[in-house]
């Protein structure tokens, strides 16, 4: 079966042309100008259109127990929104608790998605524990086919580890070829602000942010340099709120240590102001690291345009306002955390960065796509157009133009963080290996379709 | 007429992958699995080697009156060796003296290279004198095709602006869209320590680099972060020699500051203690910046690997040893200021770069040609393997081995400064717009075929 | 003639502690618990009041011709101004044009004090060119008790010099143990950013700062540590206004250069918000560099206090507003430079920041008079209360409140830049060699008693 | 009892002057010029001499049960050798282990000196257990006249606190207004280091630097700085061994961090190549953090010089080469640490310091003495010679030479770190409140006089 996008804009992280991509079974065989469609072939006319290589999500959380509560959606429905959003890869957080083990955390997390997703998938192993067990079970899981871990500096207790267990998991990572991706904020001084802003009658989601200074984090970012220096181990910083913490990675990668940066939509457009809103609606926005001071806003853009900052991310994790945001009136503490923006994350950078003139087009794929298929082991399967690759497709309507609702949007979620936001740029059309899931803007996708991505290790 | 470039491995800054690669008259027009060849195609068989685009260096002088002579090369001798050596587009400098005029300069220049030069080429614009009648020729200079400018904060009096001269070159530099190279030394402090040294009977090559030391070029850099500040303008760092230098415009640009940096094979992998060699052959490795203390090395090959370096050019202006070099006896400020790389720096960054593990496949490509496309308005037609591009490609070796020596390079010059080095890596067949100008590592270009490519304003 | 002040906290900026200080002549000859009065001698109560060693201003303007005006301060009215406020000691700035000749320019300054001063004085020599005659008669001035050279890099044309000339100049003041003081401002951009905004229509004194932003002061600051760190020349930076000028001096200090910084009272308490003032009021508040946004002051409160900024001082240039700033409505540039404050800057310091808690007793000594004294020869004459020093004394009630005004300060000027401002602590007596010249705080001085102070280079 | 100290060059943090000095029972009572003696008087002819004030050093171990054995200076010996070197007060650290009861560990420590000093003493109270019991004991402390707190980052498990204990005990810390020293270095990477490093058969003490490099030590830096921004809390660095663990404490200072940095005498003067002397010999440098690459010392020189360093110490630990250091033979971790000094500072730092021009005469004071007693609360008694003051002097010979050699020490220890070292300078009286303990450079002190200092909380 021939799948034939003629007449579209191509756009990779590197190059943008006129062209006709020629897709057979799951795999884009041939790129050329004025290819003729043979017998059979499904041909999509893309004149006026980008084609994008499918976008990648590189931090997403589907299954996620998490205060007592679950995050809303599952396979089905992040899926749907994933891929209507024009996101065609999820790497997933797998996130067992301390007493977990690792390996059946592994199948639990997994089994979640198989079989019930639109889209392709992967997982980071979170690594909350590291003892002679864990680490033959994670020797056993690399094995299956993840090439990623992640752990916590933050979130002591639950899923974070101490420094003897962060020295021996960049150890074995850097042995493995692994990367590892981590949430960097010192846990202890949180847990005392924390405290101390309760105790002091700071109960309402304004004093999340307070909370969780830029300091907290700059510490923990510090503080991972200095362990992936003793191993040049190669780290991936996530959710990067700020200018001061950027810096820190910025610093360290100049004296060699192999750091990526992550920063996330939702630090671009929103800011602490959100969380301010009355009626306990900043809760819709408490999120950690936290919604910071616009000021940092142009660093991050800047730093995204520049390639200083490679990825852009989601941290999806969805909470409903009504029922679960709400288990935090009266202390903060208690609000879920997560600003769910899956299916925004490509139209809200595209209109707020590509057509705002702030990012270019192939820097938008890049940051969304490419640096995530590279870091994590996924490409030339994904992230890129180019023969051999998967036929992961995204045709682009710049110029269509739509406002963001709860109402509207596909993510099992009572709001959204954009609510009213009108954005320029749609995905009309998605593959997902060669079969059409969104189709003029509508899901057609199957719901067991998705694979699981198996993964080498690249990070030597 | 079909040329076919069958069984290679493709890379491009971002892709790597295995397809077949059509090019109909001088452009890619299909790049598939299994190509068939039509008849009477030239059908390469690329097997085991890669195809590159081809690589293009964005620092070189072939006509160049400096300091009482001129340097050796031609664009028949320096187009053969950069075709050889893989490099199929030149961009030289204009270097007027302040009492030329610009628009006299331009065409003086390009009439040296049309009709001489076997591989494509275009100019930067030296800006070496500021006034209204300057500015209106720049237009011109720039309707005509030109979209950079360069400017020299070093040799005052000879190509040196002073500040208000560097001030409006900037802004029309921002106005019209141009992005501005810029040489980074501090001219008065230079030529206060030559006057000292050579007054302390400090004569030698090996007092050239104490002369030009580090502060002086983090001056020079510093110097014009701030001017490019004050008007949001773009800006390129050529041949940036040392860590502290990078430093200051790796911190401008987390500022918002537009600049890119470009440094120079001769910094990787020669250092000064290479002018200090007896009998005067350390003048073989007199060139400004100077080559500098090697624990600089490992910052510049970090910086390169990470992308916080844009480009790795070569700053090509070659003197004889003999006759040339020789003038600067008993005077190191006589002597004849290059290194000259040109036909050297691919097989270089190639065996020292990728071989060693410093520098990935796409990073090479991307340093080496990608990257000067799109700053100097040459991509998409070069910098890349696309639809619809220049079919410029360089079939590639990685498996050859050969040994750099004055007696079997190109390039007009009577030594090499890479003498006895052994390298992996070599052109086998090099085309220029779908015409072979090497084959089998031999040179079979046509001298009269290069173009002087017209570029267009694209930094706004 | 013994002075004998009893019963004091005397205050120097390394001691506290309470003692009898005895005076003979000129000088401090006895230190001691309970000392008993000789016949004849002049006794003073200090009870419940600090006694401080006189003040010195190391950045004051008297003779100003300046943007065809004359500055409108004598050394009478200067002197009687600084002694009421507690300052003791002035050192003025000899601004010659480049065409004037330094030794005439040195006895026409000192011309213009001498005789006619109630506090003692000396001179920066400022060097507004250099040449070998310029330069011999700077060894002149040295040798005839001038110490220190001022250089500036803003005001080319004017005072400005060249970099050759700022080479040279540091050269001979290393090789003469001659610190140099330095306005830090680029002067080129400020000039066309000041073309800029006029033809801009930008001609208010609000437009002032954008005329000559931070990145202008920094640029300057950068400037002349490379400068310096060529000759390992001692420098001091005059009237830093800004963190990232500081910032700077304080990373060349990191690396070895020999820098020391002075900022103003007005930048500790002012802000750029006071230049915008109605009808022509914020042509008050203009002086270069200019006031910041009050961002910076954190900064330069906790760098005084610190000690990572070494003195306090006023650059003292006083033009009425009316008839004098007024030369500026309609051209910014056209307002004389200027924000009085000799007489204001001890209690202002006192109020602001002794009370405050933001500086220590002792530091506030330091700032205000014994780094001064240390930097600029003229330690330990003056600077501090120690047996064998002058008799440079302040007694100083913290307690006394007064308002600021110009009604009732003894400046020469028609408007104060602290008008109403409410200030806490005020000399009641003070001395200058031992002989009273504020009584009760009122002036009791000898208008023609100033002397003149020789220094000695001091810094090799 | 009248002691009248005549025709010396008294010099303080501040001031330089000749003059008499007279002191009254313990205390300094006058200070003047030409003092006659009264009857009874002892007079010292100080002549051609300094008189400084006595010297303190804020960093000492006396009593210190250490990997399994005991430092070798009782305070009978160790106050000997202090006073002799000029040294009259030193704060010892109380090393409690975690299961120490704080005021049980006071008392002791207290008990160990009470009734055995020649000199004045007093402590830093470790503080190696955080919680409801030890805080309030703490603050038993704190009334009872200890007004310093000592943490440790590194040693975890035996006196390093966690982050929570950290959190606590500079919250502590600000609301009493006590000042915390802090061991900065992480434990865990330590642990790590020195584990790998012996499986590797690493195991003599050249490696010893290796298993706590730098970063390890910046880390600490960084991760204090944090928890000190969070309570504005007054901290100061112990043993700060090189310039990137400075440069971290004075980007925090710049921040407002209330930082103070301290660096040793040794870290001065030896380097890591010290810790490679064949024989084993190499133990006797060994101690944590330890002597570090040569590269750094022209930075700690020059920071000490500039201020931005503010004191200078020795860690005081002294382990007899025979039995003690030789514990580690086969296993560098098992090396009791230390490095004793306190006999030599003084010297040390006025011949390679003042003597070489490196460290001028008042910071030569102000390091030694003046600024450790105004952050430690023991100023004006101490640090300062100054009416009311006690008479804690030392008459210093700037001309005298001897060779350090542990032949002639007084410290209890069988091998000196700068054997053979010829210095410049010495003490030849030495008087504590009034008596003299060491007379033409010998002792005669009374072991029984010292007396432990009561200090108040100084830090708000």
């Amino acid at each position: 079966m021939v799948l034939l996008i003629k007449n579209g804009t191509v756009v990779t992280a590197t190059d943008k042309y006129s062209a006709d991509i020629w897709c057979e079974g799951e795999t884009i065989t041939r790129i050329g100008q004025s290819l003729d469609a043979p017998p059979g072939a499904t041909v999509i006319d893309a004149k006026g259109r980008y084609v994008f290589p499918g976008f990648i999500d590189p931090h997403v959380h589907i299954y996620l127990p998490f205060m007592g509560t679950y995050s809303k959606d599952t396979y089905e429905t992040a899926s749907k929104a994933a891929l209507v959003g024009g996101t065609t890869t999820l790497i997933e957080m797998i996130c067992p608790s301390r007493t977990d083990e690792p390996l059946a955390a592994f199948e639990m997390w997994k089994g979640k998605a198989e079989g019930k997703s639109a889209c392709d998938f992967t997982f980071h192993m979170g690594v909350t524990r590291y003892d002679a067990s864990a680490e033959s079970q994670l020797r056993e899981i690399v094995k299956a086919g993840l090439s990623s871990f992640k752990i916590f500096l933050a979130y002591k207790g639950a899923f974070g580890v101490d420094d003897t267990e962060l020295y021996h998991t960049l150890k074995l990572a850097k042995q493995l070829g692994v990367i590892t991706t981590a949430h960097c904020e010192n846990a202890e001084i949180v847990a005392e602000l924390q405290k101390q802003l309760l105790a002091d009658g700071k109960t309402g989601p304004e004093w999340h942010e307070p909370s969780r200074p830029e300091a907290v984090e700059v510490e923990g970012v510090h503080h991972l340099m200095t362990f992936a220096q003793m191993h040049d181990a190669h780290v991936y910083i996530v959710h990067t709120s700020c200018e001061p913490a950027a810096r820190q990675a910025i610093l360290a990668r100049q004296r060699g240590v192999k750091v990526w940066i992550e920063t996330l939509i939702q630090y671009l457009v929103l800011d602490n102001t959100f969380a301010e809103r009355p009626n306990f609606e900043g809760s819709k926005f408490v999120m950690s690291p936290p919604l910071r001071h616009k000021r940092n806003q142009d660093y991050l853009w800047n730093g995204l345009a520049s390639g200083l900052i490679s990825t852009l991310a989601t941290d999806h994790a969805p909470f409903d306002f009504k029922g679960q945001k709400e288990m935090g009136r009266g202390d903060f503490t208690k609000i879920p955390n997560g600003i769910p923006s899956l299916e925004d994350r490509v139209n809200v950078l595209f209109s707020r960065g590509v057509k705002a003139g702030r990012v270019d087009i192939n820097r938008f794929v890049d940051c969304l796509s490419t640096q995530a298929a590279k870091l994590f082991g996924l490409w030339p399967r994904k992230g890129t157009i180019a023969v051999g690759s998967d036929a992961d497709l995204v045709v682009y309507d710049p110029t269509a133009k739509s406002t963001i609702s709860a109402k509207t949007h596909h993510m099992n979620l009572d709001y959204s963080a954009f609510e009213g936001m009108e954005v320029e740029g749609k995905p009309t059309h998605v593959f997902v290996r060669g079969a059409a899931a969104v189709k003029d803007g509508a899901f057609v996708g199957d719901l067991r379709r998705g694979k699981f991505l198996m993964r080498e290790p690249n990070h030597f």
